[in-house]
């Protein structure tokens, strides 16, 4: 099976057996050691002096952990979005009775920083603004440090992130940008199996923590950081993915960053340019397209579905649809964590199989883009 | 190691190795099989027709769903607590805003449902009861279907229970008692590692969700059952856990739930026969003694961090000790799960061998008690 979604990803093997280990004690001495070592690793990941912590929640937990350990009901917020996650973070807000105003971009150009600026001059009283790093549901990834320089640089707001499929996969300096809150997810570029999130928590979100009302228990990372202190984790976590963590780590780090993010650069160079190569077009400008995940526009008299399912019963290739408004409309290749060109490779030889069982007859095969 | 904590549990080798699957697509036909089938055989331990969610969360995830799914700010909520986790279960209330009436019970005796009918009596306001079955933190089993018989059967309360250490090791009728929403979590007598938990949500709890005010996003309920309609989790959840719920279900639903309850009782008179023996005291009355957990009094003049040190470096037997006002005054040994007669006797040999170390000088040993 090439799963080419955009999480969960294939796991290493050798990540894999780390989840198949024998319990142990979350409150003992081992735990500890590896709870110490592999937070100490996550903020390397995350480039920040600041905090992270381990939630076993799935990403969308650790947006809402950003919320309501910063915010309170009534506190006006700015959600940048262009695409259903970025939707999804000015929805949870809102949920827990945030004033939000939602400026929403066209999908396929991402989230514009000027726009921003605009809002922010005109919202003298807007005092956090949320922001999607990288829109796994459109394939485009936000100008964050652009948006970061605005934020923080020009208005000094709370800059709330979601990098779930960014962080570990894509350049994101945490305290060097000024991002306050930045979340993600260990089914993306950690190449781990989903059941972990991890959420990073500058000394400007304690501080708002401390004023913050909105209610939380589970999420609540002052318990996360009492518990820290003495070694443990509040809760009982998922202890198989913080062994694979662990490994997960080890080898992220010994490779190197800029080489992990080399990787996700020519993986998503090689997506576009196959997918053009076979006709398609991308559905992302591609001055914004996602080293992450490609979106591809389904061609016209195409069915989208009966596409899907032929890549995965013929070729064993399994391929994500669209969301919400953009459901038919495009599908999506995941090349996030440990992807190999034989892996990008077959799934493209398998959409040239597939593409004239589904009547596409392209108009520019062949063309270069 | 042996690991005789209340959680995590030892995991069979099969189903550890269930663990490490390579991932599937959670929106895929594959999934949605296992989904469809877990959830079932869910019901099936929870004894219940209504719903069973599953969430990637720890237990206090699923006490938390358990309250904000059900109530709004300012309702009257009892809680009627004996221990670390009633307590718990109070706060999480009353953080989300409800008004609690805390109803204690000494710790070692656990709750008695005859002041639960006084406080209901008296209070005719009470929206909601919330209860621990099985309290972790003492080693006692609260007498539930007596107490779900006054909560419901004689007030038609809303009965809300924290079923942790309780579901799938003790009886638990989830619709013939009247809990109209029961949480518990993966790693207890589900034989799994941690990083699911299940929550059941009974018809009464629905008609309590349409009105319920607190904010929920991650652990709202009526999410996970619209798309569970669709064979999907709303948000990405642990895959691999799933994988091994899959197993332990067959393997739990194959042996036979009256059988499961027995090997518990069995276990749990074992411990307690075992531990008088080496001259020890139960903390909990011995009426109402967990059969998934035994709590020790720790002897006077004893150093409890010491007993538990030597017990796990010198003996690789892994207790744990008491938690909030009962440290250094308990410890606990679990026997949840698949837990063998080995298991328990080789635990109380090693305690036989390390008690003289620590200076223990019973004055009863070998008396039968």
């Amino acid at each position: 099976m090439n799963l080419r979604i955009p999480g969960p990803i294939p796991v290493p093997d050798d990540i894999l057996e780390e989840m198949s280990r024998p319990m142990i004690n979350h409150r003992g001495p081992e735990f500890k050691e590896v709870l110490y070592r592999v937070t100490d690793g996550l903020k390397q990941v995350f480039e920040t002096e600041g905090d992270v912590y381990i939630l076993t929640t799935s990403g969308t937990g650790a947006m809402e952990a950003a919320i309501v350990n910063t915010l309170s009901p009534g506190d006006r917020v700015l959600c940048a979005s262009a695409g259903a996650f970025g939707e999804r973070f000015g929805l949870i807000a809102s949920t827990y009775g945030a004033d939000v105003t939602d400026l929403t971009f066209p999908l396929a150009g991402g989230v514009d920083p000027d726009a921003i600026r605009d809002a922010l001059k005109s919202g003298p009283d807007i005092k956090a603004v949320l922001v999607v790093h990288n829109e796994t549901s459109t394939g485009v990834t936000n100008p964050l440090q652009e948006i970061a320089g605005v934020v923080k640089g020009e208005f000094d707001r709370l800059l709330l992130v979601d990098g779930i499929s960014s962080v570990c996969s894509l350049p994101l300096s945490t305290d060097a940008w000024g991002c306050d809150v930045v979340a993600t997810a260990s089914q993306k570029g950690w190449m781990l199996p989903p059941g972990l999130a991890f959420i990073s928590f500058s000394e400007r979100a304690w501080q708002a923590h401390a004023d913050a009302a909105m209610p939380r228990y589970y999420l609540d990372v002052s318990m996360y950081k009492r518990y820290l202190e003495m070694g443990q984790p509040p809760y009982t976590p998922s202890v198989s993915v913080m062994f694979a963590l662990d490994l997960a780590l080890e080898k992220i780090l010994n490779e190197g960053m800029g080489s992990v993010f080399e990787r996700h650069a020519e993986a998503g160079a090689a997506t576009r340019s196959g997918v053009k190569k076979l006709g398609l077009t991308l559905f992302a400008d591609e001055v914004v397209a996602s080293n992450t995940v490609t979106a591809v526009n389904v061609p016209d008299g195409v069915d989208g579905t009966r596409l899907l399912g032929l890549m995965r019963e013929e070729h064993g290739v399994v391929l994500a649809g669209g969301q919400q408004s953009l459901s038919g409309k495009i599908f999506r290749i995941g090349h996030m964590g440990y992807t190999t060109s034989e892996d990008i490779d077959g799934a493209l030889a398998a959409l040239a199989e597939v593409l004239p069982k589904v009547s596409f007859a392209p108009s520019r095969v062949g063309v270069t883009g």
